[in-house]
């Protein structure tokens, strides 16, 4: 278990702990002497760190997706520490429990996972039962789509957020089929827990969130239509106009072109999937931006670029409900 | 009631009945005389109409959006049927029930409103519960409320469709919110019902769809504005900041600047409203092609302007799910 | 061997052949009388007839895509002739050859086969060699290659015009990789002869050009990769990454997400491919056009949708070259 | 001087007098005969002719553009003229007075020229007033300058449009230079005078109005600076860095690289001179549609194309102003 | 009044004064001890301030949009004042003349009000006339309407900014009006006062110009329909048509659905009004840009966002008219 | 010849030697003492560099775009060189060789320009090869010519660029000529030494690579209309409708509105030109890319402002081809 986590360091506090490297540059001071300059990380945030003298005798091989054992001294300041490095090495593998350093689902994995499989088995159409099942019970499938962050920023980017995105999604849809009653709730399920998967190939999740080769240069779509391709190939029988059917709900996912799909949603089921994956990843982001800024003062986040605009946090001060009262407010801290 | 309706039309059957008048134009056969072109209809459908002989002693000031009573002859071509008509006169007001003439929610528009009542009494919040209910109560809105489409053309376009569209993007706001803790209900109902509200004053839905003049200079987010301001001006106490999150919700609810809403949502709740209206519209819109075309053959639409592509039918022939059976079906009727 | 094509008629002649149904309709005369309206074609264009009588008699079950034998008499207006039907029946399958129906290439299309063979011969890369020749060398496959157009319109909409515009591609990406050296010319050269292959299942083309259900909800892009990855699965080794690379290649090509490209193209050869297969397909529209309009009147041609705007001919007439003369025109026909 | 104009025809009226041939079209009865179908048009508007019999016997070579002698009979619908020809004859040059042909400035052209020419005159800075003067004084410019429209369709589209429309940008000029004391209304009466000069050449204004091939091909924009170039040229002196400063005020007109502008403006100047020729055209054109619209029902124009909305005629009917009445009025005519 | 402003501060100068706290952060040096590092501003500019030492004694409630009083020391690079601050307080309010912060208009602003008022009084229309008089006459709403800027940045972004460009464009309407003689001035000149008045209330201009949460949510087009409401409410019998024009005109006037227009211009005096405002705000915004950089080198300003281009300051060098000399240059300040 | 250039320089190396200034500003130290920033560049590459001390005995007239000679101490970091400069002063225009100070094309200039001439030579339309020739005698403007930059950024960007691109341009031309038959071969090489010809006016490479006034206030393509003019208004005889072809290769070479050109390609060789320039710099400007980072880590350059992208750098590791090898990799550097 690491010693002690970023969002716990204390000003003038001395620590010996572990930590991620996120970024690395020698720079040179004045004088022409270097120093290192860091940012370090562990699942709970992120610091900046100097380590003014001796940089010379340090390993030169440390770099960027290390993992580190540092000794310093914090200081705070625009309410953020900073680390003072006296000693650094690089950590021994069997130093480190990797779980420490990535931001992960707050919800337990296991219990979304059976949940998802308890929703898969509900599928009546048994091809797309099997197919989903094929996947599902793959262990080396199993396992990335547990850990697998949902994007590489933006919206569930955390270990886990993938299942944590699929799982609403799913449950989204269920509840959105029991008001429509046309609507066909195993096309929806199997387009929700399809959708996405291509992101444990497109995202490498094990350092940083970054893409892999095959993620950049194909996308999570076409990489999700290799797996499925691959899998409906060992399921006897699967009809040939159902494997179409769900390739178009992967491929339509995004809904629009410009964001990278290839054709748009053609029948009511792939329209669905759409809209809905979009509402439940623009949410998400957007309490994501919330939760960032909860404690900073004012009315408003600082302008997002995804958005396009600053997200307002409400007038709920002092947890009392938007209309008890009437103050009126004219300094939004937004700028 | 209505003797026959356009779509019990039979070829070579004699009729006398009552039409509302949708098109009317004077042209000259190829001799110079004059004949009469007609688009007549009633809330089952659209039939051409020709009247070849005696015009001159017409009533010339039958026009559009007249009842018209008529005698004449039907034929059937491209499966449609069309009118040779022997007499024309004008109607009485007392001769017309004008819901002959409209097409019209299939629901119980009373079950409907009772059950939007009882939506909105369960608000908690009590500022917005009294606005709403201001609203549902005063008996010239709730008559228009209860009558106006939700569009002239492309989704819910009949009468009672505002009520429809409206209920149904209530229940899948609380569907959501029991989904997502952290929604505010209150203010996803409340945008629910108020975030079209205008469109009771936009269109003009007494005899064919079209909009008011103040409809087409100000729209119907603004002239909402208009009702929900005065509504709050007669409720004593009504917080400032909860109106003017009330006026974002309505503003904002078509997401995008192109689509003529001045703001963009700020907020989850505004966000989520949106969502959810584009996605009831878009598949009512959908639905609705689809259904008009349930008849023809192939598997595809006709290609659809607003969504700028055909729709799929499905592989769903004889009653059969997808998955049934496998033919390799290459000659889809789209062209 | 058909009797006469539609370039070949006259007015005044009667002529008993046959041809394909493009359009069928049965109209209503004044009287209420019936008559039937279609639009015949073969390869060489099409003409609009009218059977005015008798119709009654007709077996009912001649639709669009079915071929005809009639015999009636040429008028010719506008330029254009027409036919006034006297008899009508559908044709036995053994009176028809395919060929006679649909524009085709005007190249050879074994001659064009076995070039492109002779392209792919010299692939050095063991791998891209392998799969190109298992694509070319499936019998289905090839039968289909040669004959599927590469458009349904716009360029190349013909018969074997997926082979011209195929083989059209790699010779030009071999002169472009003779002149940029860094360039991988295997590469190009899979990429050009892979990018549209999906166009043999997008389209169908026994009867009038249209879309088949799957290239509709897929594309022709999508259904390349179908094919690729199924005949990479059948060679020993083939590298992962090579594959990768490959895939990229075929959904990169339209160079744009607005024309369907869910990814845009990454590295030089992606990049060379997508241009010169935007200038192949662009100056063959482009040609088209002007061949098409070639003995009309005046300096344009009608303005033209596709590219947004009318063609200039050129100021070439009578043989002559721009330079030799300086007439000062000021009318052209375009309006 | 022509015998009667087309908005003066009557119903059942014979009438015998010259048109402009607008469209020509030999088309076949159902007997397989042939008959003729003209538009015709003069200054006053145009009206659709059909000629049933004798047609073999026409003059062959009559065409689009040429001036036709006709007589017939006049019928009416939709309100609208339509004639039947009983005779029709080509006509001879010397029967012709081409100012009855085409819409033309209602205001005097050699006052509007003169007024320009006292414009010009005020220019200070006499190496401007020499270019502009140049090109008013050089008989050949000066005679289609007074000759052109300013466009082909949408603003001051008739004969002396251009110089109505130069005349009407050169007064708002100095108005708005008279506001903002640091414009240089040199530079701006010389933008104005210049900017569209071009259109001389750009447009065929002869017969109809059409695009020049020069016009097609380079834009007026590009024509006036080759004429501006030639007229520099034989300048003593003419300061190089101000003839830049013109070049630009001529390519940036159009403000917006989609309407044609290489350059966006600048400068002050050349930002006012776009605004106000957006201003001067934008609302002629709306006006123009209202002119065109007025006497038709409703409160509304037809959808219009260019503005991609319809038009409000505006509440003052019977001559009252907006305030004196408060009617509801719910029924535009706009669908 | 304060005793000096910062565009009068010289190198080497030690100076006490009052400054608006436009930024506050504290850092840490090197050594870990903390210093301050502020932004100072007053009407005439501002400047970066450092505090180095003793900042643990500072009242730690000072913050952004405080006033202080501050001791330091001068230094001047890049042209630009920079302050070492050695002692510093917070200011009390009766130290505080608001006018010595904030840039102000250079004009009078009661005189611009008193015109305003004249033109306003030359109004027709007594409705008209009424309503805007209200506005302009309720001290509340008048106080502000003479202090707020126009725009938080961008154009007329000083106090007293909105009275100016308000007055500006007024004048404009008029002699525009006097040149198209249809146009409706009552309608112009009523557009003009209240199409921006919104910002009375969008706008905070107390401290920083920053948006209200208001004005944020709404935006000052829906700020506006509120206030005319509420005046229009109360005046007997204003005709409910024309309050539907002066609605039109005010959420119209932005011109384009992406600049938060929810209805483009739809009658004459929209479009015109939207043309005036646009030229006096990109007019007056590209004038700032010019005075900005007026004394720095070379004949370009730095590239400017929201044109999306450099601006050119001209060739009037030395004085001289851009004609009277012609050397030739050619190396633009401009990167 | 230089000393040393900036690609060579070693850490802790004291060098004397000559280099452009790129930017240069006066700072001041926490003391308030000024010290002095430049960055300065040779043809090799930039560097930062600093003086401390002594700097108020400069020649204060030293600024961007002057040459001076250093004396000073080598620091690396970041893998870049970093000088502190202990001596300074300006040089005098003979201890400058121009050529050391700018990126040159690695080609023979005059052996391009050679190729250049008998690619126009053999231009068989005597008034095209005529025109191309007497530009490319004109000593002035083969000097310019020879020496002008391609661009001032993205795509050959260098002295000789620009005869570099129109050279390949030429022969890309003459490739593609030999492909489709149909083309005229001397309207596309004329088209491909003319279109950029602007650019030795358009850009300023005498120093830093900038727009000159004319450039920006114009554009290269304008400006080649000038010269083109110029030209042919001294050839005898040439054809008028021959310029008006040549004008629109020049304008609508860019082949968007948006990208600047005001006419789109109208026929066959316009739009092949466009194709075949925009292949040209896209390509080269990916090599650039590609060849700036070819020596850093990962298998993907950083992002790419033109391109919107990373470019990938391919799997060719060791020299070894895509193929041979198939490592499963998944971490690339791209962030």
């Amino acid at each position: 278990m690491k010693e002690i986590f970023v969002k716990d360091l204390q000003a003038n506090q001395t620590v010996t702990t572990t930590f991620l490297v996120k970024f690395k540059e020698v720079r040179a001071k004045k004088s022409g002497e270097l120093y290192l300059s860091l940012i370090l990380g562990d699942k709970s945030g992120e610091l900046e760190a100097k380590m003014w003298d001796n940089i010379q005798d340090l390993d030169s091989s440390i770099c960027r997706d290390d993992f580190v054992k540092v000794k310093g001294m914090v200081q705070v300041f625009r309410n953020r520490p900073q680390l003072t490095i006296h000693k650094l090495r690089k950590c021994r593998e069997d130093e480190i429990d990797i779980a420490d350093y990535f931001p992960k689902t707050t919800k337990d994995v296991e219990v979304m996972f059976e949940e998802l499989l308890n929703l898969v088995d509900a599928v009546q159409n048994s091809y797309l039962r099997e197919l989903l099942m094929s996947i599902l019970v793959d262990e080396n499938l199993a396992a990335k789509f547990k850990q697998a962050p949902a994007a590489k920023a933006l919206h569930h980017a955390w270990l886990g957020g993938l299942l944590e995105h699929t799982l609403s999604l799913c449950r989204l849809c269920r509840l959105v089929a029991s008001h429509y009653s046309d609507l066909d709730v195993d096309l929806l399920v199997s387009g929700a827990v399809l959708h996405d998967v291509g992101k444990i190939d497109e995202l490498c999740y094990r350092r940083s969130f970054t893409y892999t080769n095959e993620g950049q240069l194909l996308g999570h779509m076409i990489l999700a239509l290799d797996l499925v391709n691959e899998k409906i190939s060992q399921i006897e029988g699967f009809p040939r106009q159902l494997k179409t059917v769900v390739q178009h709900l992967i491929i339509s996912h995004h809904g629009e072109y410009e964001f990278g799909s290839p054709k748009l949603p053609m029948f009511p089921e792939a329209l669905v999937l759409h809209c809905l994956d979009n509402l439940d990843s623009k949410l998400e982001a957007m309490n994501a931006i919330l939760r960032n800024e909860a404690t900073a003062d004012g009315y408003w986040t600082a302008y997002n670029q995804m958005f396009g605009r600053p997200i307002f946090k409400g007038f709920k001060e002092n947890g009392q409900a938007h209309s008890e009262e009437d103050r009126d407010i004219k300094e939004p801290s937004q700028s």
